[in-house]
């Protein structure tokens, strides 16, 4: 039995993971059922453990329909490590500029750490407006000389989702998807690298999923330390070092659940479209009482982010949340307001439950 | 309850972690007591996490004696990623080679990462003659100019450990502990720089203990990104993005068990010796069965090394301690052989055990 607080878990991540894995790695916190050891007292060597990051990796390709050209890999250090990474490898002397999109707090983060590394350019910002909109496809000019284009699918903060890929196909694009990786059917043999930490919709923090087509390398930098080197990582399987073996188990055991309990990709875009529709409608009927952050196009399935009519009535609210059960929902601090993320493992009812909680809230 | 074959896990790593933190780390799947939310779902910027890292950060402290003048931080990538940050950090663009022992396997893994950086000094090498033994204090020569000394106490794969502290007061001593960090007093303040990867003594894969002299980082260059540069880490108090909260939490469970229900590390180190003699005495007992493979002052009390009389009988004893309900003996794929890693949370009892059937396989 898990604590019930935990299917009312809307927090922007670390979040929340299916009941059903909880309860499978609470179990093998004891013993993992094939070998009968503790799940944290296991060998990154055995053969259990290949046969963990074979398997895992197999489900991505599945969950995402990768074929053989794609490579899928296991990294620590975060969507912040990817930030450098990538420029490091890809940008370090190279004379045409990479191009970047400005859309949030977070995309806001990876233009420093390439900068560092060479020249970009900024396609387009938000920061004059707020980051209330992503750009439209004529607000956008890309160059065929990049050596690629970054941008961030989902940005977590502000609740802004992009429904569409973005720039050509003869230039590399490179998707920081950490906040809706696994969540809809994505395209991904579109993007040249897409990359995710898993502590939003698919883990524990402590791991990264990096899925990269192989042809990309050949225009990758080959002077760096093995751990930055996604040569490296990719020769050894993602066991180039010991690997975070706990938190690549739990995405194993989430991959799982994907696919034998909800059914794939498609099906989680639906429930997730479902219960992001719940949400909408409740602030777009509340009469400006709660009022949503984001253009009703942009809206993302992922971060439900609004305002109550002062800081007051949003203190009020997080409090009455919290004693009615809920958790997680105070905005990122960088933005304040209010912010409920309802990843993959929060479920339907939850959502349920949160609306009728809003809904009373507003009528007291 | 746990299963039994945990007791018996004599794995090099992951390995074995307390029984007690096991059970707490069970209940922290389904809800922290402190929170009522399953560990894998707590925000890193909660309160509460921020009292888990001051809480871990000062348990360190007292187990290590350490000063105000020391940092402790805990990264992602493990000793791997130390081999080079390191280098990276205090080595690049200076003119002075740094440095270095190689006495075992993972020594050798730190060469190549710092000979990246810049030029450094081989002091001495147990490549020829088998890694069998460490230095004597005769044989080494270090020179005042160095940037740093960089040796390994422990070596996991050969079983071999320094019982002192090596180098000069006047140059920084930086130290890879991973595989006997807090398992004895240690005179940490002698070190400018002490890094641990948790998954021997401390707690799961995926986080590193790194302790530094904060006067160090005037010697450190200021260029790197964020992820790699301590100065930032130092700055953020390991949360400059997000950390892994759970091996954070179990590191936290393991000093808690360290200070409480041991008492410190000098009753630890009691413990350890008792134990690595039972098996040593073994080793010396056997006519020659059982060889220890490190010369007997360097031996380690971590990692106890050792071979039958041929690779036949080593493979029947690796079969009969399976099925005795052993773990984790099979020696390093470097070296072959029989190791059995007696990190802090095997037990006593376990190791009898483990010496009643090595005695009994012998007679056989």
């Amino acid at each position: 039995m898990l604590n019930p607080r935990n299917s009312l878990n809307f927090s922007g991540g670390p979040g929340v993971l299916p009941e059903s894995v909880l309860l499978q790695v609470q179990q093998a916190i004891s013993a993992v059922p094939e070998v009968g050891l503790s799940i944290l007292g296991i060998s990154h060597r055995s053969d259990w453990f290949a046969a963990v990051v074979a398997e895992l990796e197999d489900n991505i390709r599945r969950l995402l329909g990768l074929s053989s050209e794609y490579s899928v890999l296991f990294l620590q250090g975060g969507a912040t490590q990817q930030f450098s990474m990538i420029p490091m490898t890809f940008l370090h002397g190279k004379s045409q500029p990479a191009e970047y999109l400005h859309t949030g707090y977070w995309s806001g983060k990876t233009l420093p750490e390439a900068r560092r590394e060479g020249s970009i350019k900024v396609l387009w910002s938000g920061a004059d407006t707020g980051f209330k909109r992503l750009p439209r496809n004529d607000e956008l000019e890309f160059s065929p000389e990049a050596p690629y284009l970054h941008y961030i699918s989902n940005e977590t903060v502000e609740g802004l989702q992009f429904q569409r890929v973005l720039g050509r196909e003869d230039v590399p694009r490179i998707c920081d998807m950490s906040s809706d990786f696994l969540s809809k059917p994505c395209q991904a043999e579109r993007f040249a690298l897409i990359y995710a930490h898993a502590q939003k919709n698919v883990g524990p923090a402590g791991v990264t999923v990096v899925i990269m087509r192989q042809s990309l390398l050949n225009y990758a930098r080959t002077d760096l330390p093995g751990f930055l080197d996604y040569r490296t990582q990719m020769q050894a399987h993602s066991i180039y070092n010991t690997p975070p073996v706990f938190a690549m188990y739990v995405v194993l055991l989430v991959t799982r659940w994907l696919l034998h309990e909800i059914g794939g990709v498609a099906n989680m875009a639906h429930l997730n479209q479902q219960k992001a529709q719940l949400l909408y409608r409740l602030l777009d009927n509340s009469d400006g009482f709660y009022r949503a952050h984001a253009e009703t196009p942009d809206r993302s399935l992922m971060n439900v982010c609004f305002n109550l009519p002062n800081l007051e009535t949003e203190t009020r609210f997080l409090q009455a949340a919290s004693a009615a059960g809920f958790s997680g929902l105070k905005g990122h601090r960088a933005v304040g307001g209010i912010r409920a993320s309802i990843y993959n493992a929060l479920t339907l009812p939850a959502v349920e439950k949160l609306c009728e909680f809003m809904d009373a809230f507003q009528r007291l």
